[in-house]
């Protein structure tokens, strides 16, 4: 769909002119300069030529067939630009022009006026308030963009919603000595969007990883579901900006309103297998390495050093982001005892010492590798002014070569031997200032490796009576419905709940004792603050007797009889149907821990059996559960199951708009969880 | 004390050679190349020059004063080399040499052979196994060091533990583009150690902020005390490596072993006043900051950009670490408004747009600097390819000249705009790379400013009989006193407690009722755990009963009757004297949030009053201290002033090893707090 876009053969710009500080100047100097295997037509009736091309008096005037016609000409004549484009049979208009939807009123007037001329033709409209794409395919080489990194071939491409920030993401990785592959930013995509792009890199054989700046998203469960299918074969990774405006939201007295925006984004982006990242230098260096390197099988890292300290650096470092130290074979440490120096420390990591010769590097290289239980190696490397380092980097390149495991690098080094950093990043390998960032690269290389494990789970399957269930939330009105009809729905999804009947009139049911009475009424939210629960009845009179006084308290409200259950540990379930999201799953221990230390974790539905494991694991109050020191651990088997259940009723029951169960009370391992209480507001 | 170390007159090397990979050529080429002021000495019997220097066949034959002599020779010649410049009058050996202490066996020998040769003519030793050190006075201009980072003048000085660390921080220090003042590197420390280095950079009046690489300390007293001399004036950054390994230390059963090593760091320093960075990258950058700005007076910055996306980085970066937008005045915003283009956002923060001009920054510059609501500036810069960048960056250059609030800058660039961060960093102002390393160095000077604050608190004073305490301990065993005793002692600090009578023989002493029977046994440490508490006696029949049964089961125990105190919430205050450090104290909230949550605040003591405050805010539970959502607040003054009688006791008992009051029980606002078990270990 976007070849056109991304492979034109032809590109016009309107706007082009002679003046070097105008946006028209500069795409025309860019196309030109980095060399656009198609052909530029400068478009400007007042000149004949442009920066040594011809220039055409419009658009109408090319001779050949025109991909892209970029327009940087003032924003109330861009819908008859795009217009005498439709005429010329233009695929693509890039509109770098800013003053549209951006700035409201007439500006989103002026937006809708182009894409009704777009429309017409069928145009294709990128932008507008876009910097624009580029291309570093050397078959293409298109730079159809008025920013400022050179066009270097790299593995890697770039969507960014912001331009500066789509150019601070691409001129930081250049800094770090990568190119890039495609590069796109498109500004208020008014028509072209970040999902279409996504899914052109996805197909892209030359993408190997994917870097995203995001603001905002238009087409949630569409970027979900085009990056999951993505994030099998390549790695996405994205920065999200905004987020202290949207964490100010301010959190209401519901629970299920804890869904703050910016978990909601983690959620999101957890269910995508997209890997977010909260400093962009850090997405950076892990997509270079992402983009160059094949995936670690498994968390175990193997380091080589030549200097003691930033290898102790390198350990803290990948210890404290989830990796591990290889255990080497015997035969491993046997064999560096044997090849290295006498000085040298033939453990993890391995310390070849400042004076180690390329020989050195080639064998321990070669050592780990072979080694089964190294997954990847990190190198922390310095210059010593007493070595030959750039033959060290050969040694490094050449045995590279060689490798069937991912191998990152940290050198520290200056000018004299810069040669040394070069001669390794020509092999493919990437190269880091500190240890620390190349540690992290490699951390997040292992985390990309879960993902795809994760997206090859399938959903769980938790039986259930859809039909059922949806015949009784037909019966109810819209808003929270009835306790008994909740609870109901439940049993529906056989979802073990406390035993819940509705009082009829006067009339209390039967159950045994003792028991506990409900006031069910969907104004009250807390009912246990406002009265509205009386515990540990234990006969019938004391039932009747909490009955006629809650009935005073609460004229008119009706009212459900339970079981009162044994204690246990708390704990509370919700559903909440995000708008344009779909169903977001929240857990959490009951009692303080959700509603003062807002100790939850999030995950859209559906679960697979892992998700929920890995769901009830992420709160730092998961311990508890866990048991030791006097607590006894908890039935987390039966609370899986239990989050599954809930899932498959997100999935089923769109209808559910919102559901808490609170509490929950999880028994000791073995004996099961029990909902004491469902609330369930209907669409 | 270290003049001669760090300013020089003559410098020998022994070891210096013609070998260009040897230690010892390269020490005499850095003295030469980066233009030593006093007078180098190459010392070898088989050369008579090196570099183009008259070389010295022993340092007798040196005709000048030699204030340092580098040590590049083997490790066995080493104690005789040190030996022949003590008749020489050295005053400083630098051993780069390595060998030594850090291989152990022989090698330890032979650095006390070093060292005792030195004692007898009162030589210093620096080194061995070092670096050595530089320093940038352009009076001076000394690299007696064999690493590789030019000698570059700046205003931070750099000690380093590990030489590859030390290097590692200079360089990058290098490559964000500033130079240093002072850098020492001294490896083993057998006699000039971190301590006498900070005190000599904390007197030189051009190091204006001090960065260290830390990995072990010995002397941390003294080091505390010379930190928090310098902090009120410099700013002391440092990264400690070897993290997880010391994580690894179990943590035992008792709860005062929770005091890990990793947060006895955060202790030491946070009491000594210096910034922990987990990051070398994130402390570099601030030193940076610090060392050419002043100090920000308050916590909101004002920003300026000229794209949006860098900018809203910015925002969402100093919200996260800290600070806050400024709220300009109406005077400001009416000024920027008259003085911008229209399209200017001209609140925080203030969006000049991408077309700005010299003087639209000049212009907002001046504002921000005038508005006494703006603490700090932050300049979010990108380097639009249409204006004149490095008009804008003389114009802030300019500007900066007469501003009386810091400037922090951050620039996305590439070479064709290069001037553009030179002439900004010219300026004194620091510039970097990233929105995000700008506005985390920009919290980091607020952070620092917050330290000197601090610095400034006296320690809290609570009163209490310290003879009396002493009395009562000197009365006791080592080991666990008994609970009365303890109980005896915390009243002698006026601490509020439950009333506890020791049970003398079979005769159960009167107390209300209801109350509580305890063992009282040194060893058993969890009470309730092994059935060692009854509680809510109601009577002395009850007491008599469940006496009878303990002392059965306890044979031989001795016990004490308490009164029954009312529920509260439990918290959990303890001390540890740390070997070498001193008293450290823990706070924590009792039951599972100490024990299983490992929610905990650390202090070193004297508190002062408002340590005692951080103290409990600190903890992730403090919302449950805090009240609210049907929780009491708690009283939250008199556990501060429990904190403080603590503090007061741990300084003037240094008897006392080992304290834990726990559980203490905090009552609702007003109604104070009351020790309920306390364990006290006496040295």
């Amino acid at each position: 769909m976007l070849d056109s876009l991304f492979r034109p053969r032809g590109v016009a710009v309107m706007g082009a002119s002679n003046n070097p500080l105008s946006i028209g100047h500069i795409v025309v100097k860019n196309l030109k300069t980095y060399g656009f295997k198609g052909e530029i037509y400068p478009i400007n009736p007042k000149q004949t030529e442009i920066l040594g091309l011809k220039a055409y008096p419009t658009i109408q005037d090319v001779p050949g067939p025109v991909d892209i016609c970029c327009i940087a000409v003032k924003s109330v004549l861009v819908p008859q630009m795009v217009d005498e484009c439709g005429k010329k049979g233009v695929k693509f208009v890039i509109i770098h022009t800013a003053g549209f939807r951006e700035m409201g009123g007439e500006g989103a007037k002026l937006e809708d006026a182009l894409l009704e001329a777009a429309r017409k033709h069928g145009v294709r409209v990128y932008g507008p308030n876009c910097q624009g794409i580029m291309n570093s395919d050397p078959d293409v080489s298109v730079y159809a963009n008025f920013t400022f990194t050179p066009l270097n071939q790299g593995k890697v491409s770039i969507i960014g919603q912001s331009g500066g920030c789509a150019e601070m993401i691409n001129l930081n990785l250049r800094n770090m000595g990568s190119g890039f592959r495609i590069y796109a930013s498109h500004g208020n995509a008014s028509d072209v969007n970040t999902n279409e792009i996504l899914e052109y890199l996805g197909n892209d054989p030359e993408t190997h990883a994917i870097m995203m700046h995001i603001e905002s998203m238009k087409d949630t469960p569409g970027f979900i579901e085009r990056c999951r299918k993505i994030a099998r074969d390549k790695s996405i990774l994205a920065i999200r900006t905004g987020r202290t405006q949207a964490a100010a939201t301010a959190v209401s007295s519901h629970t299920g309103s804890l869904i703050q925006q910016d978990s909601l984004t983690d959620a999101v982006f957890e269910r995508a297998g997209v890997m977010r990242f909260q400093i962009a230098e850090e997405m950076i260096a892990a997509g270079y390495a992402l983009s160059t390197q094949p995936v670690p099988s498994g968390p175990n890292v193997g380091i080589i050093a030549n200097a003691g300290g930033p290898g102790i650096i390198a350990i803290d470092e990948c210890i404290l982001n989830g990796l591990q130290l290889a255990k080497f074979s015997d035969e491993t440490k046997k064999k560096l005892r044997d090849g290295l120096i006498p000085e040298a420390y033939v453990d993890n990591p391995v310390d070849v010492a400042a004076t180690a010769t390329p020989e050195h590097f080639a064998l321990t290289l070669d050592l780990l590798n072979k080694d089964p239980n190294v997954d990847s190696i990190l190198i922390t490397m310095v210059t010593p002014p007493f070595v030959d380092c750039e033959g060290l980097a050969k040694s490094i390149s050449e045995a590279s070569g060689k490798l069937t495991k991912p191998i990152i690098v940290s050198v520290l080094t200056n000018e004299n031997w810069a040669g040394t950093v070069e001669i390794i990043r020509k092999a493919g390998i990437p190269v880091y200032n500190f240890p620390e960032t190349a540690s992290r690269a490699l951390a997040a290389m292992v985390r990309y490796g879960n993902i795809r494990k994760r997206l090859e789970e399938p959903p769980a399957q938790a039986g259930g009576d859809k039909a059922r269930a949806g015949k009784i939330l037909s019966a109810s009105k819209a808003g929270f419905i009835p306790q008994a009809a909740a609870f109901d729905i439940l049993a529906a999804y056989n979802i073990p709940a406390a035993h819940t009947l509705p009082v009829a009139g006067a009339n209390l049911p039967e159950v045994p004792f003792p028991a506990v009475l409900k006031v069910d009424s969907e104004k009250i939210v807390h009912k246990s603050d406002e009265g509205g629960v009386a515990l540990n009845l234990g006969d019938q009179e004391a039932l009747q007797k909490a009955f006629k006084d809650m009935s005073g308290r609460f004229p008119g409200a009706n009212f459900v009889v339970q079981e009162q259950c044994p204690a246990g540990t708390e704990v509370i379930i919700g559903i909440k149907r995000e708008e344009g999201i779909g169903p977001v799953m929240m857990f959490g221990l009951g009692g303080v821990y959700v509603e003062m230390l807002k100790d939850v974790s999030f995950r859209l539905a559906p679960l697979s059996e892992a998700d929920a494991s890995r769901m009830v694991r992420e709160i730092r109050s998961f311990p508890l559960l866990e048991g030791g020191r006097g607590l006894e651990p908890s039935d987390i088997t039966a609370l899986e199951k239990l989050l599954i259940k809930v899932s498959q009723m997100a999935q089923e029951l769109p209808e559910i708009i919102e559901m808490d169960l609170n509490p929950v009370i999880v028994y000791p391992e073995g004996k099961g969880v029990k909902v004491v209480d469902a609330r369930i507001k209907k669409q």
